[in-house]
């Protein structure tokens, strides 16, 4: 059973286990230092499809599949598909759980859409209103830049504060029986809006909206940064990592070298992409690959997962708008 | 604790709360035979700001702190919004959530919102990983318009299958102590597709897939339409809501004179509305008005609320996709 610790804090009694993940990413994604722990990667970035959000679908489709064939369970096992995306209407995830026929919840949190899924999944089989769910989210390069920023074929210069939408996908199974990573807490955060109104700066907007949930979950479960192997955020970037590092110390706590964000981790310092990855498959993809691995191999006991996102259209945008943030987090450790 | 029931549905033994519910529509909402009901109408479709998307997220943040107000309870005793909208990336939802400071799930499901945040809030209450939750959506006329079809300026002609999108929003507090309408069932709904392609003919896009969770819920629970005295699907219009019947009846369950569309409900025949009322909003508006209050008079005891929604982009659109639907049911029991 779930019980609230202090303000915003979910804790799981008999946590509900991460039974298994699957990772797809992009050919850039793949000459990154963390390649070896993919599970596939793309060779052309259309993956055979005619257009980029077909590519992206599909690329969903195969982390679901993927996840639900290394779960060892059937579809027919899942009860329930948590997913989203950055698209409009968040395309990508309906239009793949049309071919699932699984039960379907769709959910936005921009690029905190894993944790998010992951959080839900884990309140759901807690409360015995699932047994089995599948969280998953993805993420295009192609799609996200034509849809928010410029067409590609106008070849814009990218300012120096910009990232880089990873383009790739990342399925969890979570269940209530079965060997797995325990998921032992969890924390939705609140909308965070600082004033960044760049959308060529998305780290630092998702920033305080990250340091607000973390701090509120250390208060709430009276832990500190050290208690953990892991820190992850989601793709705070360079430069939003920073400033995160410094709103966290302004709170009392200080990061060390535990701290980690998936968008640093996902390209290597060679690889042009300015201040880091971003999208829903960033952290979606360095999550059920290189972090679940750093699980089973016992590296990593206890882990803290917090995707970040950047709540901004570009009607928004258009109409002056400035970018709220929102983090949500899960707590995995070490379970098989 | 919540119990599955058959393959679909979820079934609460200590039934969370509906404890309050504001409603605030358009002045168009605002002659429909119902109006009475309504908490708040609008003079003006804009309400005094400078843009309609502003003017969307003025009725949300309106509709959830009338709630709240009306829950009697202060805003931080909300543990969570889940919200959404039709908005590029839930906009309205995003933004509004900015000013709560409460934590925030977005959630998307087009036109089924209303339900979709119902059915979780319910979960999350009954696995006591929340207190109070806020569930609450909008949409408005004029957004919808110009985002998914034309520009409002362009005076284009509807076809007959169309459906209006209805300015308004709701909001209803769920709780786990206090008094209140008892959630007792939810379900949540498969995505079907069976290829329609109108962006003008969604009631015929969503009958399908409201058919197939209603049918799955009469199975699981082993009931049948008589059970209740209300079933009111969130918006099929008159064309869609003939579909599901002819679907209902083809599964082997008659819909009789209990049953009713929101979408038909909200506005008069003499009203041009075409096939009736569509969006987030419709359901939304009538359940926390109309249904809330005949449920309060006792003149219903126990209803069923299904938003519809069709899970659909322009980019899909113009690439060629049909339009696949989702609906998301909840069982409501007289309980105050």
């Amino acid at each position: 059973m779930a019980k609230r610790m202090g303000e915003n804090t979910i804790k799981f009694s008999t946590p509900p286990k991460l039974i298994a993940g699957y990772s797809i990413v992009g050919p850039k994604e793949g000459q990154s230092p963390l390649a070896k722990y993919f599970d596939y990667i793309l060779k052309c970035d259309r993956f055979n499809e005619k257009t980029y959000e077909l590519a992206e679908r599909k690329m969903l489709e195969q982390a679901i599949s993927g996840a639900i064939d290394k779960a060892n369970v059937l579809a027919t096992d899942i009860n329930l598909l948590l997913s989203g995306d950055l698209l409009n209407q968040i395309i990508s995830a309906s239009f793949c759980a049309r071919q699932l026929q699984t039960a379907f919840i769709g959910v936005f949190g921009a690029c905190s859409t894993m944790t998010e899924s992951l959080a839900l999944g884990a309140c759901l089989i807690d409360g015995e209103c699932a047994d089995r769910v599948a969280c998953a989210t993805c993420s295009h390069f192609s799609t996200a830049e034509r849809q928010f920023r410029f067409p590609l074929e106008l070849g814009c210069q990218r300012p120096p504060t910009s990232q880089w939408t990873v383009t790739g996908a990342g399925c969890s199974i979570l269940a209530r029986e079965g060997e797995g990573h325990k998921i032992t807490h969890a924390i939705f955060g609140k909308v965070i809006d600082l004033g960044i109104n760049d959308m060529n700066n998305m780290g630092a907007a998702m920033a305080p909206a990250a340091a607000d949930t973390l701090k509120n979950f250390f208060v709430d479960t009276k832990s500190k940064p050290s208690d953990f192997d892991l820190i992850a955020t989601g793709d705070l970037g360079k430069l939003g990592s920073e400033i995160f590092i410094d709103l966290m110390e302004n709170f009392g706590y200080k990061m060390a070298e535990n701290y980690a964000d998936c968008g640093q981790m996902v390209y290597s310092s060679k690889q042009k992409s300015f201040m880091g990855g971003s999208g829903c498959g960033c952290s979606a993809s360095i999550m059920n690959s290189y972090i679940l691995s750093k699980l089973d191999s016992g590296e990593y006991k206890k882990v803290i997962l917090m995707s970040t996102g950047a709540l901004v259209s570009t009607t928004s945008t258009q109409q002056g708008e400035s970018i709220p943030g929102v983090a949500h987090a899960v707590v995995v450790e070490k379970g098989r």
